[in-house]
């Protein structure tokens, strides 16, 4: 049995398949050559069944042989220190990719799911707007320069940025080329294209096996 | 000279004064006996006078040697790598400490922050109160049944958290008696103490070099 287990939701409806933060570890393992298996527990009663796994009741939780950890981020720093692949072994790249991880979480994110929150419930998110625009417009900037944005390659900070950038629907945030670019770059590499169909897949057969017990009833 | 040093501001207005964020560097830096310097880049203009040094024009950013970051929790994270005092050595309580670390920047701060934004900038927040309350309660929860967030013990998760809490006024979002509780722990600490009255002491000297100046003029 594989040591590195992600956890995640049986099952999910329609709209945040292929969003569901488990694609972060996914797409890690993929990109590092990592094995790995997936778990589950219930969305029904999501709020409560899992609190002592994840005490904001929350997927995805990581765990690898006796650790166990919540927070897609800290997940991918564990996974990053496992393979070179997501994140150079000199002090100076690390530190680099380190500091792009954090900021996709707190500089981006922070301010892009709020928004986004805002929105999909129905409430006021003009407040927010100027404020995600200028983060988007530095980060276009940034973006402009280089191809990733840590030690001159891909890590695992292009990953969770990438994924923030998609999950936000950046694309319809305005005339930003170079985050457009950088998103496609991303998410046209082999190993996020197959955790996307697998977590897809993951929902999908979740559908077949209610269906056939519905049958069978 | 010190290795380390931690950039913010020449000065700040009185409001934001104990509260930014080289406070979060000051005060690792404090509870680890590390020794460090501090250097200013101009308040005025900060928008675009060192995007070189920190892509989104904030404060702080941390130079160790050759090493330069920006990102408040990147650069605990860094120091958290320096010294066991911040964070334990063994796997499970660093992983424990990182996946905290994660949850105050992206489960509580990704919240509290873009609602303290939209109060403070006069605008709608009651579509983020709700969202908010749940949060804080699952921390409650948490905080009700333990001292201190990760491995048993005071870390840089601790630091963060608290700091997050303390910024966000939480002391205002309600009856959360084991909330309240930590944050007053955490803030009681001789290395906070330090910490925020440097930092004050730091613009008060800004302002008293303002007015020698404005009085040779």
């Amino acid at each position: 049995m594989s040591e590195l287990t992600i956890w995640t939701y049986d099952w999910v409806p329609e709209g945040p398949r292929g969003f569901v933060r488990d694609l972060r570890l996914r797409w890690a393992c993929e990109e590092a050559g990592l094995v790995y298996a997936v778990r589950t527990v219930p969305f029904e009663g999501r709020e409560t069944n899992h609190l002592a796994q994840q005490p904001f009741g929350q997927v995805p939780f990581l765990k690898d042989g006796g650790l166990e950890m919540f927070e897609s981020g800290a997940g991918l720093l564990h996974l990053a220190r496992k393979s070179e692949k997501l994140m150079p072994r000199d002090p100076a790249g690390e530190a680099e990719t380190v500091q792009w991880t954090i900021a996709a979480l707190n500089s981006i994110e922070m301010v892009t799911v709020p928004w986004w929150f805002l929105k999909v419930s129905g409430a006021d998110n003009d407040g927010l707007t100027g404020w995600m625009g200028r983060r988007l417009d530095q980060l276009e900037r940034v973006l402009s320069e280089r191809e990733w944005l840590a030690a001159g390659r891909f890590t695992v900070a292009d990953l969770l940025m990438a994924d923030v950038l998609r999950v936000s629907r950046v694309r319809s945030f305005g005339d930003r080329p170079a985050t457009e670019a950088y998103v496609k770059r991303a998410t046209e590499r082999p190993a996020f294209r197959k955790a996307r169909a697998d977590q897809i897949g993951h929902f999908e057969a979740a559908d077949r096996k209610r269906a056939e017990e519905e049958e069978n009833d």
